[in-house]
């Protein structure tokens, strides 16, 4: 009772959606990315900052330049599945700053200008922009693969040669296959396991 | 026309919902807080790790311990807001994966025995968890107003002093008040400055 948002999209986005391990041929269109795109990219961050980056991976030299860097149990679905992302943070976001967050111009300079710092900004933000993103699939009625192993050196060399970009995740994206994932949920901490009050 | 979620809830999560900066004084109970987790406690991570730890600031005493730790900008609001929650990471999330990820119990110890990777993991994934949970702090009808702002250490050192947390975020939560937001959002970057394709 508590919440808004109605059942359906409750059921769309986490009740019923699964991560998919499997995934028939239907095609997923450029139009259906910029749909999620164009959606996804006006949830939240900090001073507006927008280091997601993404690399859709269509051409089958593309893939085989991915996949090498895939762990081996993530090599088939990464192989199969219609269309596979490449989400990574561009940690020179900070130099958007200045028209993305106009009401506070100077924060480039003042609170971006050392790399670290950039670099753990963009970590964060990139991975919050990265779970929107991950709705978003959702949100077109296509299942996400999300997939954190692999090679991410190996990875940022070959698709961010200018040493500029950290990989976050690799998703596999489309409509879900056969057997798509385990029969049974895995199990989520209890409320009281997560949340205390001061 | 890509997307399948209804023209409302993209509105309610997305289109129309704005960063507050200002609230009204209805309080933000506990059992919203309890339906927001149960939604997005579903959303994916890797292996299913659930590194999010979410400390509701309720007590006069408590908001006093965090206030001062906030930076000077984000003091006012996070005094005011009805409820404001502090979003960390445990860094010793690994242990609950024997029972979470029951699929593959050996992931513990092949892969996160060491600290550094673990926080690695513990961010990546908890910031992925703090964009669910903004959302759903959406999902509920409320505003959201998340805060990188503040001294990240004394945080830590305050609120988790067992040094296995680290906090990822402060997100104001109530109704929005007066002039809750800049009056024009601040721009989002164009789809071909995002994603590229190879």
């Amino acid at each position: 009772m508590s919440l808004v948002l109605d059942a359906s999209a409750q059921d769309l986005l986490f009740r019923e959606a699964r991560t998919a391990n499997t995934f028939t041929d239907e095609p997923v269109t450029d139009e259906q990315i910029q749909a999620i795109y164009d959606l996804v990219k006006y949830a939240p961050t900090a001073f507006n900052q927008q280091p997601l980056r993404i690399v859709l991976v269509r051409s089958a030299e593309g893939r085989e330049r991915l996949v090498k860097h895939m762990a081996e149990g993530n090599q088939p679905k990464t192989s199969a599945a219609p269309l596979v992302a490449i989400l990574a943070a561009d940690n020179e976001f900070h130099e958007e700053l200045p028209t993305q967050f106009p009401h506070f111009p100077q924060a480039k300079d003042l609170f971006f200008s050392e790399r670290s710092v950039r670099e753990q900004a963009a970590t964060l933000n990139g991975s919050l922009q990265a779970g929107y993103f991950i709705l978003g699939i959702r949100a077109a009625g296509l299942a996400a693969g999300p997939m954190t192993g692999f090679d991410a050196a190996g990875i940022d060399k070959e698709f961010f040669p200018e040493g500029d970009h950290s990989v976050l995740a690799v998703v596999n994206i489309g409509k879900p296959g056969t057997d798509s994932w385990f029969p049974t949920r895995s199990p989520r901490l209890a409320y009281d396991e997560v949340v205390t009050t001061v």
